[in-house]
Formats: C-alpha cells, structure tokens, sequence
C-alpha cells in the first residue's frame, strides 16, 4: 500500500526525522563530540542551532576516554540509593559506541526500586558488599538472589529489575549497559508520579482513591503539597 | 582485554549461543516454519529437538501470510480487556518479518492496565470507540489522550502505556509492532504478583506489609488463596 | 586491502556521510522534531540548512503521537484509490520509532497497482470491504487471495504486492509498516514513467516501440501530450 | 496493548519462528556450514531435519572461502545475459558475513531486465565492455548512463535497476551486494509471469486483455502452450 | 544484477546459512540454553548433530543469570596476565542478550599485549591497581594514559588496545563487551604465530628471516621446537 | 541501575551523541549530500558548522552514483602498493548505502601488509596477476592461498589479512566491503609507529630495545629522523 507524495515540506521533514540514530556498529572508529560546537549550541544567539561534528583525531585525547568521576559514591536518595550514571554526555568518548555504565551505592537496607531500561541489557558487578537483586521476565517469574562481592547478574533487555542492600556494610555495583542511553523508567514514580488518571490507576492496582491520593503524593514532585 | 581458550566444549556452547536471532532483515523472502517439523518436534520421542527449515516457496500457500481470526474479539478478563495476539505462533508466515499485532476490545468501563512491550514500538488504531490512552516517558510525564474512532496513537518502544474505554459502547482497537516477538510486562502483576522480596516492595512503593500482602493475593495466581 | 588516506576534506566529508540514519533500536524514548528550528530551515535566508534537534520532554505533548487526520479517505487516483500516509512529516511523534502507517480507500472495481516497498514489511487490515490481494516472491510466485473485513495479511518486505477491489462498496484498509519512511515503486510508473531507454524496454518485455511509447504517454507526467 | 498467553507450543513455535536470521554482525570469526551435516540432512531417513553446525576453525580451510568458478562466464539466457551467482549455497564461507556476489556477461545489445534485489544493495564494477545502466528512484526519476571498462557504479537498495550491453563487444560485470541472499525480483516475469489476476493487471497498465495473455504467454513457464 | 537459480540444493544449503546470528536485538526474553540438549550433542552417536532450544521459563533459575567464578584471578600466562572470560559458554543466561564480560588480573610488570576485539566495543574498569593502557585509532594515533583504581576506559570497536601494570601491587580489571561473542586478535601471535608466510612478514616488518624465524618460534605453539 | 537527571545539557549533549549513526538499512532512497552544503562548512567563516542535507531526488544526477577515477592504478607505496579507495567521500552517491571499495595494485614482489577492517567483511576480486593472499582467525590460524585471475576471496568482518605479488607481472584486485567507511588498521605502522610504550612493546614481542626502535624509526613518520 503506498503513494506517498513527497512534497519540499516533506523533504525537510523527513531531514529533520533522520537525525536520530541508533545503538548499532559506529561508522567512525570514534565521535568524540567537538567541545566548540557544543558551546556554540549553548549560546544559539540567533536561534538556530547547528549540529556539531567530532573532533579529528588530532584533536580528541585518551582524556576523552577515561572516566575519572567515579572513585567515590554519588549522592545519596532516600531509599538509600546513590548512582553516578556515565554516558556521552560526561564522557564525550562513549558517543557511537553503543556502551555506558554506572556506579551505584546501596546504604545498608536501601534499595534501587523496581525499574527497567528501554533500550538495553545490563550487567552488574558487586565491586563491595551483599546484595538481594532479581528481575522479573514476560510470565511474571521473578528470578532472584543474594549476590555476593565478586559476583555478576545479567539483566536482560527491557524486564523489570531491582536491588537491595541485605548485608550490613554499605554496597557499591557497577553497572554496564549495550546502549550509550539505555533509558529509565522507576515503576513508582512513572506508574504513581506521572498523572495517570487516578481511575485508571485504582482498577489496575485494586487501590483505594485515597490509597492512590497518597501514593501520587509520595512519587509525583508536582503532586506533592 | 581477552584471552579466551576455546575448548570443544566452547565451540559446541558457541552453538547453542547462536541459535536465537533477531528482528532486523530478514535473510530470505520469507521462511513460514515447516509443520512437519513442528510436528515431530512435538512428538519428540527420543528427547531429541530438531529445528524445523522453512517451507520452500512452493510449499507455502497464501493462506500462511492471512489472519482470519480476528474478525469478533476474544475473551474478557476481568478488567474488562480481550485480547487476541498474532505472532508466528498462529500466523506463521510473520516468521522473520520483524513484525506482529493484536485486536484488543474494551469493554465499557474496562483498561488495559499500565505495561510495557520491552522489544518493540506500538501503533493503535481505534477501529471502534472512545478510548483514553496514553504512555509515560523517561522523565515521569504522561502523554496521555481521549482517542476516538479513526485516531491513530504511536506508543515509543519499552515506554509504560496503558488504555481505558472512556465511551459509552465496548472499544475495538487493532495494534501493531515493530517486532515479532514485542514481549509484555503488565505492571500490575510483573511487580506485585511475581514474588519479588516484600520488603523491597514495601519500601519502593510505601505501603504496609498488609497493603503489599493483599496486592499479592491480587496479582500472584500462586499467592491467590 | 585498503590504505585510506584521511585528508581534512575526508574527515568533512565523512560527517556528510553520517547525517543520514537507519530505523534500527532509537537512542531516546522518542524524538519530536522542533517546530522553531523546522520553520528556520524553511526561511533559509542565508542559505544555510541546519538540522534541528528534538524537543524535549517538556515541550512534547500528547498530540505529537496522535493522528487524527485519517478519519476519512483521501482523494481518489483515476485508478480508484485513495490514500493518507502517516509518517514523520505529518506526525512528528512516529520519528526514529521506526514505524508508519496508511489509510486505504479502494472505490468498487478500483486497483493499488504492483507496487513495492523497498524498505518495509507492510501488515494490512481490511477495515471494510473485500478485497483482492497478495504478492510475489523471488521464484515469480504469487501468493494471493480475497480478503474479508476483520483479515490481516502480511507483505514481506520489499516484494510486489497489489489490490483490487473485488466488493460491491468501497473497501478501507488500514496498513502499518516497520520502518518510519519504507519507499514506494509502482511498477508501472517506475517501468514505463521513469525515462528508461525504449529499447531496454521493448527487449525486456517483448513490447513493440508503439505499445511501449503509448504506455510512456500514460504512465510519465512528463511524457503526457 | 498485549496480554499475550503463552502456551507450550507457543513456545515450541517460537523455537521456529526464531531459526532464521539476519545480515547484521557476525557472531563469530565465520561460519563454514559443516559438509556432513549437509549430507544428513538431504538422506534424512527418519523424515529428521537437523541443523548442522559450523566447521570448527581447525576444519575449515583456505578453500572454504576462495571461489574460482566464475573464471568464464555462464549460461547465456535469451535476453543475453549470463550470470554466475554467488552465495553461501556455493561458497560456504561467505555465510553470516553479510556479503554475496555476481559475474555477469551480456551479449552485444543484451540486457539484464528491470529487476532489483529486495535486501541488498549493489557495486557493479565494468570488467569489460560498455553498458547502459541505470536506476530508478521512488519518484521515478531515473538516473542512467553508459558505464565503460572500469567504472563502478552504485544501485541502492530495493530499487529497480537494469543493464543494457550498447558496446561492439561482450561485456562482463562483477556486482557485490551487502546481504548473503540479496533476493531477485525480475520486474517482467514477477509481474506477468507469476499469476496476478489478469483484470488487476489490466487496469494497472492499460493493456488490453489479448496483450496481458501475450506477455503471460512469454513470462510464465506454466503458462507457456 | 541477478538470476539466482534456486534448486532445493540451494534451499537447505540456505538453511545452513541461517543458522548463525547476530548481537543485535533479541527475540525473546532470554534464551539459556536447554543442557539437555547439550548433553545430547555432545554423545552425538548417530553423528547427528542437533540444536536444542531455550529452557522456558519455568525451567531457567536465576543461577542461570549469575557468575560466582571470577570472586579470584584466572591462572597467569608468561606475560603476568590471567584472564576469566565470561561468555554464554560459562553463563547460558548471556545468550542472545548481546554483552558478555571478563576478570583481567595482570602482575607487576605484567602485559596484556596489543590485541583487539573484531566485534565490540570494551569498557574496562579498574578494581585494583595503576595500569598504563590505550588504543590505536585508524591514523596510527594512539590514545594511552595510566589509569587508577576506579577509572573507567573505553576501547572503540575492532581497534588495537593493551595493558600494563605500572604500579608496585597486582591490578584488576572488570571490563564488559557489547558483544556475547566479542572474538580476539593478539597481535604478537596472530600476526608471527599463524604461518603467515615469512617473505611476506619480512618484507612487512623489515625484519630478518633470523628475526622472524625467532619470533615464529616464539609465539607459534606448532613452531616451537 | 540508573536514575539518571536530564539535565538541558544532557539534552543538549545527547544530540552531540547521536549525530553519528550507523551502516545498517538505510533511511531513504539514497542521500547525496548536497554541495552547497558541503562548500558551506569548508569556508565556516563564523565557526559556525552545519549540517548539509542530501540533493533531492531533481538534483541528484546519475554521476553521483558513478565512479570513473579508478581505471587506471594509484600511486604506489614503497611497499609495492596503490590504493584508490572509494567511500562517499569521492563517491557522494554510496552515503547512507552500507557499501564502500577499493582498487589496489600490487608490484611484483609487492605485499600489502597485515591489516584489518574494524566495520567491514571484504570480498577481493583478483582482476589481474597472481596473489598470495589469506587471513588469520581468532585461534591465531592461517587460512591462505594463491589467488588467480578471476578469483574471489572473503575475508571475514575484523580479522587480519594480507596480499603478496606472488606472479611475475603487476597485479589488480577490486575490493568491496559491506560499511561505508570500513577502517583501517595496518598492524606493521599501528604497532610500531603509533607511540605505544616501548617497555610494553618489548615484553609483547620478545624484542630487544633496539629492534624497536628501528621499527619506531621505520613505522612512525614523526619518529623518522
């Protein structure tokens, strides 16, 4: 089925709906976005906005490939949680590369909630510590462990997974992904946070409304007063 | 970093490694699975498991590439949601296509409670009805929409989105993926009805062991008692 | 083999080379096109082009991922079709999701002539009517059949497919494809209407030069007296 | 929308739908099909089909992937063209690596008919002689000319291209593609030659009946009398 | 260019080609490998060979997901290095998920010597220890510096990378590969450890037939006498 | 794991992430990058860098798809070789495409040195002359052979390969490869002349401090004096 007519408008328009790309096998040995162009977009005096290219060779560093941010933890959350999350954005030398990575802390008892990432698979290397962790997959079997320092789970792409620090020292994973931007959803602040029709919410979970009022209260920052 | 040995055993374990694929371009024309090949997978009387090629071209009919049924919805769970899912599990010919869909009626009333499809985009068409409907992103805001008949939404791949009929008549929607296999994780059960630690939940989401213990009850056909 | 010099111009040329991408797994949850920056590629004062970048989630709305404009046919052809085709350019949202979609209308007796698509497996649902259709493979055989109201039938990608209407009312089908831009060659406008060379033509398909000038005249806008 | 049930022999049919595969990355070194495996499968006493797998390293041999039978040109057809056509089928070791390739010769005023390659693009590089080439694009503009000994030239993916030997010699083509099963669709034989309804192709040419049952005549191997 | 014949021959010598995949997107879940099926394979008695599908679901554990075998280093080489590899060979619930992983120890002084990955891109994070490590792009640039613990280094795709221990204590690495199956080129023995002829290799290296005759002994287990 | 704030710079960051993209299925018909574009960057009088979108479908002409600077040899190295590459950098028309190549001469006695291609699988037709020729796999095997006249060899996606002039008149191969920018790593020059610490090159290849340096002197051109 078919007869598209392209049109100028069209033509445009289908260059703005090819900038976006995606994870697979780079085209350069490397992109090093180029720190000019990025500044350039920043001050977009005249509104336009310009896409940068890579440094050359010449130009990028063994800088622009290591990470130095990560010896120690990030801040904590409530839950316990800290993460210093590693992409393109704070290390250039990722970009096209199809990989990023995290440190994660867990404080004794604290948690990383259940959440899922859109566009990876994850592995994570207990560097410290004592850590319940599972995922659940598409029959709602939950596949769950203690793992130990030293040992490795494989998260597979898109399930819903979770960790909590069952040990009695503070926990530190690292984490890695097959995305430079493997997306994030925390299922109680995107399911309770976002504004789904509160309805919606109390036939799909068995809530009361006010059960719901409360947990839109806790996850939603808007709907916190 | 490397250095791997491969034994025989490796090079066997290679093979096993390799048997699942994907969803990019197809390799042939079309490969629907041969069923005399499923069939004696089936019965399988020396615990062996063969792997069915395609039918040749002058073995496949036409008939393998057309669904029929679909023309009435399937059966109503109790949120008021009927499903019917085709993959090549039932329309064979979709093998290696990188493509599937689904007819899902709403009755008055009902939802497609809040889930994800972790590998694949879904475009809904509503065929019949007023529905609300909408996804979450990345960043906890919901995209969310009465639609009505003739409307078309596009849900971003492993994005949570979720359907409720807001009409006055049962809705008919026909949905498509970008995948043959997109996967389901219904928030619902996927979180409270798989057996994930209850502690952990009860920290992610804030509610008391009682809350957690009768949302268990709901979602686990296991804990159902 | 190979030995490539990098020169300056190279390394320009090579950005050239990358603007262009693929439909493969997006690197965002999704990527509505930014009107501001559309509109300035539109003025082009200075006959500069720049590629605008996504709005951010917060400039988003849910009117980004929903099309509305299909509730009704298009305009008819002369060979009674008529068709609304749903990609970026009229729905920002479908952008790096690697999906669209088209509205159908065949008017009673009326064709979608052989045609193809050559980056895209299209799924067609019969909204209404009835319908011939099939395609062929690679060893020149057709697979076809009358679809009913309520049947699906899946187009492998890249292979010539068509539609008659066959009913005694108009015929709606609603078509999605797994690529946001999946191209269009109708045979015999592609064939006859392009401006191949005569003689190729008439020895490729035994045509004499008068049968082959009257087809030029009706399938080339540009050969039309 | 979802709900997918998932019953053993959803999952058994999985294990079929997920057998074949794609041209992306390789999954090893190479994948030389192992020869007995072959063998077995064309005895197949017990009605089994078993999936062979690859020669391990110390198995393969330089031969595996060195093919020396396109050294003089193949069967000339009546239109002229000869093609020696190479795939893993002849040369086992192209097989997972994403690349097939072609010998053609073509007599003096010979042709390769309009046709394309559903899942590959194409480098014809002139080993000898002088050819009209050419493509046409999806708006059917077409981009032709006469290439001499030495010129390379490029045709997109999924587009309708074609040959036309215009030199006072033989001449002999060597064409690469990116798939390992590029697919064929010859736009006569596919068209008139396969079966499509005769009234569809009618309207969607403007030939008369008598003309269609010519080209039918000439084009379909069963419908030859 | 075209006219492939497709004998039956060619049909299952086609199978054959499709059985290996690729890293991209996979097409389920998971998919550990049955060990059953692996048994199976192994006793082989019939010389048949046959591919066993995935455990389902209630079959696979989380140990199945789980490495506990890198807690310690692997057994050192000669050049102070002693690498875990991790892959769906040692971990089955990698399969299809397209990242595997290693544990490199490397002693005072010790190397990993320049090497690459064909098919991934590696992040390596240092647990323990001061190691000099880089890459060389395509220019013949390379991109070294000496990493501490905590930092992270990122090795682009298929280019050549190493490893030094230039502290005073032994250093471990945990690096990850968006590849199950990244595959390994050492420089030193691929290149003088192969057979690769020796004219070729002096005329390469502008080394003596004593030198290259040395380093073949050196670094070819069959030279080595 | 993950939590990760976008931040605006995030946002505007992931954009400098996502301009380089990737070989596989193209987005559109083809892209010709637009001249004036082109020119445009060169001049980059205020800094400024853009983006050129690709010719339209009326400004493409067919020599951007043709490629007539390769008729006769490069210029040789003092190796013996010349190579004409030929990528979108000379030949706008294979943008997006996922197809490069190459014409390389080979003196008699004449050797193109072990190398490899990070992104691309090759297929080398012997145009002319006899060439020894081979790769080596991941367990460091040797698969060689003499190629001659009409020939074809692949060499698999990321491993070293090599040519010599083993005939007694100068050589031609055409090469193609499946990327569009292949890379290039050529193990003599990106070993010994790339600056890599000397102490690591000698523990790698049992080399004595000398002998490096004379192959510092002879590889790197910044360490020729």
């Amino acid at each position: 089925m078919g007869s598209m007519k392209v049109s100028w408008f069209a033509i445009l328009s289908l260059h703005l709906a090819i900038v976006l790309a995606s994870d697979p096998d780079p085209l350069q040995d490397f992109c090093v976005p180029h720190p000019r162009s990025a500044g350039f977009i920043r001050s977009t005096v005249h509104g336009m906005i310009t896409v940068p290219p890579c440094k050359n060779s010449s130009e990028a560093t063994a800088d622009d490939f290591v990470f130095s941010g990560m010896k120690v933890a990030g801040n904590f959350s409530d839950t316990g949680l800290a993460v210093v999350s590693v992409s393109p954005t704070n290390l250039p030398g990722l970009n096209t590369l199809g990989m990023s990575f995290v440190r994660a802390d867990i404080e004794v008892g604290g948690i990383n909630p259940p959440h899922f990432h859109p566009r990876a698979t994850e592995i994570a290397y207990v560097v410290e510590g004592k850590v319940y962790s599972g995922f659940v997959d598409s029959s709602n079997k939950v596949f769950d462990r203690v793992l130990e320092k030293g040992e490795v789970m494989v998260f597979p792409r898109g399930l819903v997974h979770f960790f909590m620090n069952v040990g009695d020292k503070p926990a530190t994973l690292f984490g890695s992904f097959n995305s430079q931007n493997p997306g994030l959803q925390k299922i109680p602040s995107a399911v309770f946070g976002s504004g789904i029709d509160e309805k919606l919410l109390q036939k799909a979970f068995g809530l009361t409304p006010k059960q719901i009022g409360t947990m839109r209260r806790k996850f939603d920052p808007k709907g916190a007063r």
